[in-house]
């Protein structure tokens, strides 16, 4: 079972925090790879115990370790610690040569400022511009030559990729996001938000005008905006009753009138040539990309109201943060980018 | 079992299509009523079983019916049936004397010309002028003479009870809709939206601008609108894998700035005397309204955007269907209006 | 909200232990009843908040206090608190003349070896032989005078009822029981046999050849036999994703050979006077008892293998527990055992 | 996307019946296998459509075509037709000289008799002698040079992996299989048993001492005894709201004493070299082999009433279903077992 295999001379890869649910997928993600080869997990909890034990379906046959940062010896790390937690990890492997992709969100913020207004002090501020963020789509030239990649929230991933061909062609006026997302968001959670008796049968929106991701958002929309204009993105984010899967439903209030051929141009040329992201004709379900690195996207122009609704499908845990991690791996070490992932 | 007891003199009510989801439940909670007798149960399908048959929850012990109008006894009927299916059947018990609370679309718009847009041509469109719609909270005092109660569509509902207060105000400059619910919502279909293995894991929009439930939510915010002016709202509905609930996220454009502050006055003088509608200082969640009558709200101004975020929660089935109706026959009747409902 | 009716002179009880899920529902089921007043509710957490903040369905208004035995003036008490835990309360209830209905696990082994061979040492001994097994179908006429009632665990309440008839008989030579729960019984705990996205999509047997249930219903079914036989039971129980729900499957192999017919009419002539138990002659499902107090009885001779299939379904939670609570105060208090719970 | 590689040479399989959950999955299975060659797929309906609009998340670009049975070349093929349906087909594809996995019950059963008393007349009975049972762990050296496999039941999977070590040791006097399982069991079947209204919240036993799957398990089992005995199982299956995943308790009476240690000894020895068996010292879930081919068992002695309780877990529709297809077809072309499904 242990006999995984894969090219002489890749990519050894560490996966730092490896026992919750984004550690752990990256972990077999990156098990099962035929080009990378995955060298170590570690926990801070656990430890000892092999991942197959606490993630049997995943059926990674290591052991899970303590960090030992002088014991690493390999070219990648993937590290699943929360914010502010990773931020001291990634810049120590960095010093010592190893690349990351970060899946906290660390350095996804430009703006320090912002940063400290929606996490508190950040542990390495002087890290931050070397940061490339991970959104791959969007910017893999930097990402295959980064040494810290931090990988996208899952809400920015569904909504920037759904929004992306409008922001780009300067349409985007004013923009509600609303976001719904499975339990496996809140990871080994153990609350009123994840018992099955209190979380199903529940529709729950949180964070009211305050989620973390709304900057996020409006950074990358913002970067895209060929005026440069300045977004405010309405974001609100539901738990809905299901593990994995992930719909940002966007409402476009577009700078001039736009028709359904338009939109339909914009994004074929947009995601013609993407391996991860498909452009439908009808509404996207979760269900149609759950456990795999896809993104389906669908826009209308609403003729009754003058504005754009865009659908964006996910899975939370794969394309909205392990697969994605891996989708960046592959582009930093030259590999094809959808290996180990179809 | 059968040993139902209410006062002598209590209307009697017969629910016509009482093998729906919506019907079933209409016809216990009548059953159950200790101020309203249901005299009969109809429906097109089952004919002779005992609804506790089809419904064992709902322990209704009377047989389904053929609907034979002559032998109708009742002063009231619950109409169940689709869309312009109802139509005939209410005008047929008008006449003979029945006051009607209807569950379909057909007398819920005041305008033909947009009724007929939507669902086609009307089957009895001289009535449309006499039918109330049959929002408990906005039109009580029209209610308790009506003839005919249109009972509103579950979005409706959730969304009206959610933005009254607004739209008295003259506060909505721009107002999109994300609404979400759970699968028994599409009733007793049979097919990939309600199967549990495609319809679990999955968050499905559906109707992309072009719900049924945009003009009737249209025509009463407009109708409230102390300016009239004509509003636009962009509405998007989602299936989400639960059975009852519902929930309708609302996004507002205000015309003019609106603090927090000002919300709360607002939506406690709006819903202070109201035995059902609950106003929150946290985001509502579908489940603590689950098999209930209740409404609850959250309105929540948004520094960052300028926006007014409104949350409005109901059971779909109960408020945005059944339980709605039996708190109209309540009215209609000179019952206290929560009776049979707490 | 809070003008809650009852008959004047109606009991008074207090619910102890009313923020886990049996106790509130307990606490629900008598603030709704009509002929029972809820007089306080107790707890070791929450103390001061309104019970409709925790669990808002439920809709009862008054506050959470701590236990305080002096000022307890209530005829009746349901004590929802953990096995051990339980008894001292319940010694010092009945000292001040409460009469107690516990739904703990403390007084329901008649044996003081067995209860310390599942539970460890037993708090209040002397009390054992006071207690009457809540078991209403089985007991109520001890029940009607008790002072103390052992309220059943949900699998055996299941499980006995729907072998009591063949017990009766002595027809039980050999007996496995295979139940399924829904997440519900396990509580507010939150861990991995909770956590929507551990428990859902999965079947998880639990305590293989060690439930604590066994004793109970062995106990139960032995006290029935004509014969005395002392019955070693098979019994296996399973977690499955819902919330509230229990089957119990249970497998016969009878002294003698028995028909479908002989079993008709068992099962028939043990439950035709009963109000709560249903014989079908169909399977049951759980989702037709949901939020009930009845059971669901089938009982099927297998003519291939001459064993007697009984299939009995409850909510673990209503009947299982807190419904079955209340059937057991109407008893004691000579109101309709049915009082409250239709 | 449609690039899919294998080796040249790779044998050719064609999937006859690739609309429901069992032929969609086996096709997806064999495209992404490294080691077989998808050359077509086949339905009754949805003839022209791409399967990946049908099943997205499986993501085979190949169209349904009608099958052309004088078109085919293929050396293999999988038929996932309904009982009685599949058999004139496998006649015909076996004709032609293609080796057939047919996922039906018209090739499990060898007593013709027994065939006829479950399913009705037997559309080509002369072919029953050459097919070999597809339970790959029991039968891979007939399997290998077999022209027709059937492929086993998912419950028979379950049941008999989990009990062949006790039936081979002639320990089975008496056996009650009690089993679970999700709704994709029941298929693209649009019912009152798979809405999710009706089969969420609900565990329904079906098919009381009638199911069709208790004579392959008898057949096997009684094949396994050394002395020849024939076996009366007591089967009964159940519905549990949850997708994919099925559980089997197995109670067995033993012909003699059994202690723990046997039997861990009893299984290890069994099982060490079976790539796709575990032996756990705990209970298994089915979340644990949810979409993998792995069966999951524990064997445990009560003390307390002499049984042995076998707890057995597969996904039915992978292990149990068409993974199991997949591994029967590596066995049968002489690729590694485990090719393209770890």
């Amino acid at each position: 079972m242990a006999d995984q295999s894969f090219a002489p001379g890749s990519p050894r890869v560490l996966v730092a925090g490896a026992t919750g649910f984004a550690g752990a997928l990256a972990a077999q993600l990156i098990w099962r790879h035929p080009g990378l080869e995955l060298v170590g997990i570690t926990g801070r909890s656990e430890v000892g115990r092999r991942l197959d034990e606490l993630y049997p379906r995943y059926r990674v046959p290591l052991r899970i370790a303590e960090l030992d940062l002088d014991g690493v010896h390999a070219e990648a790390a993937v590290v699943a610690y929360p914010h502010a937690a990773a931020a001291p990890t990634v810049a120590a492997l960095r010093e010592r040569g190893t690349r990351v992709v970060d899946l906290s969100a660390d350095f996804r913020l430009s703006e320090l400022a912002t940063y400290e207004h929606w996490y508190g002090e950040h542990p390495r501020p002087e890290l931050l511009a070397d940061a490339v963020y991970g959104l791959t789509e969007l910017h893999r030239e930097r990402i295959a030559s980064a040494e810290i990649v931090a990988n996208p929230g899952c809400y920015p991933t569904a909504a920037v990729l759904g929004l992306a061909p409008l922001a780009r062609a300067g349409l985007i006026q004013d923009l509600v996001i609303d976001a719904k997302q499975g339990v496996s968001g809140a990871g080994r959670t153990f609350d009123e938000t994840t018992h099955l008796s209190m979380a199903g049968e529940n529709i729950l929106p949180y964070k009211v005008a305050a989620h973390r991701h709304t900057p996020e958002i409006e950074q990358q929309l913002g970067e895209l905006d060929p005026a440069g204009r300045e977004l405010r993105v309405q974001f609100q984010a539901h738990l809905v009753p299901l593990d994995q899967g992930e719909l940002a439903s966007c409402y476009v209030t577009p700078t001039r009138a736009v028709e359904q051929a338009e939109l339909r141009e914009l994004y074929a040329a947009a995601y013609a040539a993407e391996p991860f992201v498909e452009v439908l004709s009808t509404p996207p379900g979760t269900r149609d990309v759950c456990a795999t690195n896809f993104c389906r996207v669908f826009a209308a122009a609403d003729g009754h109201t003058g504005k754009i609704v865009v659908l964006s499908a996910i899975d939370n845990l794969w394309k909205g943060t392990s697969s994605q991690a891996v989708q960046n791996l592959n582009v930093m070490f030259g590999l094809s980018e959808s290996e180990g992932l179809l």
